[in-house]
């Protein structure tokens, strides 16, 4: 978990405050100067009070130098004394490290509804600076104060080279646990040395996270609180990307994008009660969007879902799933079959059940990683997603936490 | 389960073909003559060989005097096998009774992609004829043929007077059960003695279904044979139904609505692993589509099943799934309640929580049916569905069944 601290020119940390009884839970990345910079927010209309803030602030300077997280408690739904405290948290912050307040970005995540403990956070904020450092120790707290229920703290890191320089991206993600009374929230961090304008910024997140965070499901809710943000302070020596046609903009685009992959599929890995993750290769139809939908269905089906569990090579409620997904298809061209640890199990072709031999099928399902590839023959698009199971643990989870 | 005996002009029964191992198999309701007909089948994109050849002769004749329905193989998935298969059905049926073979209708349920057992069919067809009667032990045994994991057969029973006339009106379905290795299906069968026109009782029909059967949901999976049939022999002296103005065209619609939804509150009710029936009244927004997006996106939301079987007052998962419901709303308007057996348990008021005594609400939240209230007082549209929670045991079902 050093990821962080291989990207020049940012210093972050961990504490924990007191909103949780115990562990980290406030977090601080900040960089020497202000960075260009983009964020993608929740699709829900039930928007948490930093979200709407900072989405504003940000929209208007495209600039960040701070970013101030805790977990524990979303500030959502908490209305006007909600909004109150994310000002406060800015002023603070502003305050304390001498910057800019419209380039301090806040967010929240943990319980929604109950009111948010701004006196932990300022108290927090006044006390942060010497948890503050470049060092793997510091990546590591960080990436741990913006936990919920994850089992464990995610990053990830790329870089490539460009006009000769070095350009380095880490990021940091939580997942989409649940805790009560409320939902979880998928937040992502990344930061880089890249040298790009925040309009390429902005392009380039909303590609890599329609092709990561918005293609993974563990139960098909969002939250209030979900944010991806990019930050990019331009310590480098190759000239500022302005061009999507640019070279240098597909370089930052597809590390980003991969990089987002890396963090969205350690999302979904750690999925509550997942006992397997499922990547969803959907080929063979008119549109990525089309692919893109048949994925979404199938992720989110609950008789998918409890197949895997359940080590069924069950291909019957995978294309009933496909079949009711809104897209459009000829069932008698489907092809469809498992790749598990490099072993190609045929379920369908041209739409015919393929004779299986059952017994080895369910012995191959034991896998805890499980390669779906859905082909149309009618197209020439396709789109990769992932999922997870649906096991006996995930009802207790989201049914039992606070017995 | 006398419901079908209370119709005029119609014989049906069930008997055993040996499709499944035991218990009743294939149904056949018959009318004295030709009925004026109409039937719904499944959005999906992969559909059931009888489907396509019943939906195609029923949309041109409009009429329909024999159904034929088995339980065990679904003839889906089957190819140009079932699809003779289907053919053969119908004609062995059509010469057996002395039909026009473009009266009869056939549905199958159970598993798919399995060879379909026309052998059975076809000597059960020939031997049927005894069995049928207008007794409710022959109404019994049709509901009951037609059932697959359902636990218990479904009926329902309207009637009215128009001109002075009774009309009455029956129907039997069965629900979303899953058997190995595929999907479940819902099928509706309803006949009446109302003197209607072909195109009033489509028109009724999808008005019926819109606010029954499209308004339930289990697992949100829909399947490759889900259907809803109705027959009306005209065995009345009222006069024809020709046109939505007549004031008989409303009490039919109504009549045929209220009966629906009693079938398909059934099915909810016989859901796989279900130990709660939530019924979601959404009011107060734009349209009743609107109203009707937000209530199917509660009954899938895992999260807020999952905090129904945990008893929990969980607020924050109803209002994050409503959000990601895609219709616009105003948090800061949204009353939101429990009722249980007649006693409200106001959850937000204006968007703001309502204190609640947690003790009282899990106490309350016991019950077996729970309706949630929804207002998002900004419109003056409204939409009632329903749902279940989500168990163990449902995964269980699921994921377990073939071990």
């Amino acid at each position: 978990m050093d990821y962080l601290a291989k990207v020049p020119g940012f210093k972050f940390g961990g504490m924990h405050c007191g909103i949780k009884e115990d562990g980290l839970d406030l977090a601080l990345i900040i960089s020497e100067s202000p960075c260009p910079a983009a964020a993608v927010f929740t699709q829900s209309q039930v928007i948490a009070e930093p979200l709407k803030v900072c989405g504003e602030i940000l929209g208007k300077t495209g600039l960040v130098q701070a970013v101030v997280i805790n977990s524990g408690n979303a500030n959502a739904c908490t209305g006007t004394k909600g909004n109150e405290a994310v000002w406060k948290e800015i002023h603070e912050t502003s305050a304390k490290f001498d910057l800019n307040p419209d380039h301090v970005f806040i967010s929240s995540t943990g319980v929604i509804g109950r009111e948010f403990p701004i006196g932990n956070v300022v108290k927090g904020i006044s006390e942060i600076g010497r948890h503050l450092g470049n060092k793997p120790e510091n990546s590591l707290a960080t990436a741990t104060a913006i936990m919920t229920t994850d089992t464990q703290p995610k990053g990830s890191f790329q870089h490539y080279e460009r006009h000769g320089n070095q350009i380095s991206m880490a990021g940091i993600a939580k997942g989409s646990g649940m805790i009560h009374p409320n939902m979880g929230t998928m937040l992502g961090y990344v930061i880089s040395n890249e040298n790009i304008a925040t309009d390429m910024l902005k392009k380039a997140l909303l590609y890599a996270v329609d092709k990561s965070f918005n293609m993974i499901s563990v139960d098909g809710d969002t939250s209030t609180n979900d944010t991806v943000l990019v930050m990019s302070n331009g310590k480098t020596g190759a000239p500022l990307i302005t061009s999507e046609e640019d070279a240098g903009y597909l370089q930052f685009r597809d590390a980003l994008t991969t990089l987002c992959i890396e963090l969205a599929k350690a999302i979904v890995d750690d999925g509550e009660g997942a006992t397997k993750v499922i990547e969803y290769h959907v080929k063979g139809l008119g549109s990525e969007k089309e692919c893109q939908q048949v994925i979404k269905t199938l992720a989110t089906s609950l008789l998918v879902k409890t197949a895997f569990f359940g080590k069924d090579p069950n291909w019957g409620r995978l294309l009933g799933a496909a079949g009711r997904s809104g897209v459009q298809f000829n069932p008698e061209l489907v092809d469809l079959s498992f790749v598990i640890e490099n072993t190609n199990l045929p379920l369908l072709t041209n739409g015919e059940p393929v004779e299986l031999d059952e017994a080895n099928a369910r012995s191959l399902l034991e896998a805890r990683n499980i390669r779906v590839v859905f082909d149309f023959n009618q197209g020439s698009a396709s789109a990769i997603g992932w999922g997870t199971d649906l096991s006996y643990e995930y009802v207790k989870i989201n049914a039992e936490y606070t017995t």
